[in-house]
């Protein structure tokens, strides 16, 4: 193993902003860094050599959906993920956590792990911390995730419970670990309670991961609740580890997450808006199935230099809406994923050049988020 | 008007092939030239840029589903249709009259044109042939096609009534025409009887089109039926003008077109298999949803250079198609549309080299086509 994986060099910080560079076997993250997200070992309708042009340089796989289609053998046999969908760049699988409990049919969950019902076919499988690192080795990401239960914030009775297992789990999953090619990171839990946060950080950090995770956050909380909850768990989280905040974002929670000391950032959100005809501008999000771009000759956003924004303009992508295009989906997802990369690289200058903060305020100032979460 | 437009060089002949050059106001074609089908304003989840790479310089689009969406008027708006789907490179619209026949609800046809209801929305709609082509000026296509009735060869009866509509129709176009940016096709009909394929060409040779189109075929004949009357049609369309047969087609029907002195051929065939899961190999086509696949690590086709086949194996392939993932559609298609390019290209060179014969031979013994039509 080359010693120098893995480590975090912290190359500028502007109060809780940082910029730094994580190193991986697959090369270099430039940190903050957004993650566009291949669920089945695809960023749905784009190709590799579309994400490369994008300037994308990590992409997130979830370990539960390459579980059951194809299996961890075959892609094992295949030469790993990154030779299997063609991805050279750094990768990073989640643990399969989140998915059992979101999308499987959950049949039964104790301290060994969780049985559940597939979600393609309803066959029985049974996860356990040991199981989920042991098949994120055979897909061989660079960054892979300790096994955790992400509860449900609206239930506090239970969020205790969940959160010591997750730490029984992280633990685990830390003794399960083999293969030295890869970073494990350890996932702090607690809901929405400060208290609970700040034991699950302490713990969390206390067991030496090369990095951290922040789960169970855009589930249901509002926003100061997160905004609270990343400010309480990043004073805690040592500076010189990265700190990845699961799932998130929108553009807003990017600026915020970066504002609070958040390195890595993943979400579907940029390919699924796609898929619905939603497209990011500087100004707030616009949907492309709205009659008032019929006959709109201006791209997405006159200050993309996406692939899209450079060749096609509104009328035409809403015509492929309309008319029912895979290639709007195409076209929208390579905006969608180049807005939020570029916004995170430029968040990433502006700190090397201690201006952060005046960005931040003016895109918070000029980008009008959506009222209502989800899509 | 430059002078030069519309000027076909026949740089070298073997037998019937011909290699040549037809230059548009958007480009030279180097013919045999295959035109991918881009009927709604894009090639179905390709982008143009992929096309580009594929090595593609024509692409057809459907003068019947642009006129019903997004209307001809918005993509005269948008500058064209070149403009509008980002295809810099030439184009060939159809006159929308096989789709009327086809895909619309046909209600009356008489001298006058033909009245039909939308596949979309059911509205009724009236085309004759002075509104294709003032649809087609509109479109702005760099070929634009004569408005012509392809009736079914199975009903002879009706062809001979039906080809003297078309030749009416033809003169109509020539009349209606205006744009001298755009060479207007003549289309020889007369379904499988050589006497009426044989009157319909001197007939429509007589008119002084720039080049001249073979409709009718791949419509339900035989493929003996087939060659017999592109060896009738070919014999008598004159040597210094391109030939194009519409419509078609599978690889073998490229071989067999260009051994009797077809020039230029569109298809859907390669993105609709590719929406299906078939590719093209030189020995045939295979489906990547075969079970058989599931462990292949070979690329869809050694020899060819696509992206797709420089990048991803069919195991790959075949889980993207199983998980049901848009990039599936996106990468076969590609392999596809470069397998149908290719082989014109490599006949051009082969009888540019006067050595098509034998390739065609080698192609027809290796490849193994379809027994059935269609998909």
């Amino acid at each position: 193993m080359d010693t120098s994986y893995f480590n975090f060099d912290l190359i500028a910080s502007e109060k809780n902003a940082r910029a730094g560079v994580f190193h991986t076997p697959h090369g270099d993250l430039q940190t903050p860094v957004f993650a566009p997200v291949g669920t089945q070992a695809t960023v749905k309708a784009v190709t590799p050599a579309q994400l490369e042009e994008i300037g994308a340089s990590l992409v997130l796989s979830n370990t539960y959906h390459l579980y059951l289609r194809p299996g961890a053998d075959l892609v094992a046999e295949m030469g790993g993920l990154h030779e299997f969908m063609c991805w050279p760049h750094p990768i990073l699988t989640d643990s399969g956590g989140y998915q059992v409990f979101s999308l499987a049919d959950t049949r039964k969950v104790d301290e060994d792990g969780v049985t559940f019902k597939s979600h393609i076919d309803g066959s029985m499988h049974h996860f356990t911390p040991e199981s989920s690192i042991q098949i994120q080795e055979k897909l061989g990401a660079d960054i892979i995730m300790a096994f955790d239960e992400c509860a449900d914030p609206n239930n506090p009775a239970y969020i205790l419970q969940s959160m010591r297992r997750t730490h029984a789990w992280a633990e685990r999953c830390l003794q399960a670990k083999s293969r030295s090619d890869q970073a494990l990171f350890g996932i702090v839990q607690g809901g929405v309670s400060p208290e609970l946060r700040s034991q699950s950080a302490q713990f969390i950090a206390s067991l030496g991961f090369p990095g951290h995770a922040i789960g169970g956050l855009s589930v249901g909380e509002t926003k100061p609740e997160m905004h609270a909850m990343l400010e309480v768990v990043n004073a805690i989280l040592p500076a010189d580890k990265p700190r990845y905040l699961m799932g998130v974002g929108s553009p807003e929670d990017l600026i915020n997450g970066i504002l609070r000391g958040v390195d890595i950032f993943d979400c579907v959100l940029p390919t699924r808006l796609a898929r619905h005809a939603a497209a990011f501008t500087p100004t707030g999000r616009i949907n492309l199935m709205n009659a008032s771009y019929t006959h709109d000759h201006a791209p997405i956003d006159e200050t993309c230099s996406c692939y899209t924004c450079l060749n096609f303009n509104r009328a035409y992508l809403r015509h492929l809406v309309v008319a029912k295009e895979m290639l709007a989906a195409t076209l929208i997802s390579i905006h969608n994923i180049q807005f939020l990369v570029s916004l995170v690289k430029t968040s990433r200058q502006a700190i090397l050049e201690n201006r952060f903060e005046n960005y931040a305020q003016e895109f918070l100032q000029s980008y009008q988020p959506r009222q209502k979460r989800g899509e």
